[in-house]
C-alpha cells in the first residue's frame, strides 16, 4: 500500500521539496529533497529523512548531530509536488551551521544580512 | 548594483525555490519558483513575483485573482539555494482553489485528506 506515493508529482530527478517548520511555534526550519525512499521512510520511521543531493544518499536528518526532526503532521501542496512536514526539532537546531533554522539571511538595503546568531557550536554538533 | 542576485545559487533551470509565508501568522502559504528577473521584480516592485514553470513566464502573484502578494521581509537560507518570503496575502487566498494555503492535504492512516476548506469561489476569483 503505498498509493500515496503514487499521488506526488516527483520532478525529472525523482525528487520532490520539503519543508519542515516546527510544530509547536510554526518557525520555518529548513527546506531539503525527497526521493520516494525517503519520502516512505520519513512516514515509516516518525522522522525527517531527506535524500542529499551533494552526497548522493538519504539523509536521516540528525544521524550525526543528533538534531532529529521528530515528524508530527504531513502536508501536500495542491499541485502534489511540495511536502510540507510539521516536525519537534530536537536540540533545537535545524540548520547545521547551529542555528534554530536556515534562513538566518535577511534582504536589507540589498544587502543579506545574517540576524540569527548561532546557538549551538557545529564543531560539537558534529564532534 | 544586483550583487545580492548573484549570491544565489541558481539551478540548473536558473530557477530557485520561493517559500511565502503570512507575515503576521507565520501561517504556510505556498511554494513557487523565481528565475533572477522575477527574484529582482520582487524587490523592486515589494510584491512576489514568480516565475510559473507551466506557463514560462513571469506569474506576477494576484494579477488575476487579485491575490497580491505584498512583501514584508525576504530571507535566505544557509546554502542559497531557498527564499523565504514574508507577505500580506491579500484576499486572504493565497491557492488558486480559493482555499487560504496551498497545503491542505494531510497524511492520515496512509492517505493525503483534504482538511482545509475553500473560502473563495475559484470562478468568481478567476471571472
Amino acid at each position: 500500500m503505498s498509493d500515496w506515493l503514487d499521488e506526488i508529482k516527483w520532478d525529472a530527478n525523482g525528487l520532490v521539496p520539503a519543508i519542515a517548520q516546527d510544530h509547536a511555534s510554526g518557525q520555518m526550519l529548513m527546506m531539503a529533497w525527497m526521493n520516494r525512499a525517503a519520502l516512505q521512510l520519513t512516514l515509516q520511521e516518525g522522522r525527517a529523512i531527506y535524500w542529499s543531493r551533494s552526497r548522493g544518499k538519504l539523509w536521516r536528518k540528525g544521524e550525526e548531530s543528533g538534531n532529529v526532526q521528530e515528524l508530527k503532521e504531513m502536508r501536500l501542496d495542491c499541485d502534489a509536488d511540495v511536502i510540507l512536514l510539521s516536525v519537534i526539532q530536537h536540540g533545537g537546531v535545524a540548520c547545521h551551521t547551529g542555528r534554530p533554522h536556515c534562513f538566518y539571511k535577511r534582504m536589507q538595503d540589498g544587502v543579506w544580512v545574517t540576524d540569527v546568531e548561532v546557538a549551538k557550536d557545529p564543531k560539537e554538533m558534529y564532534a
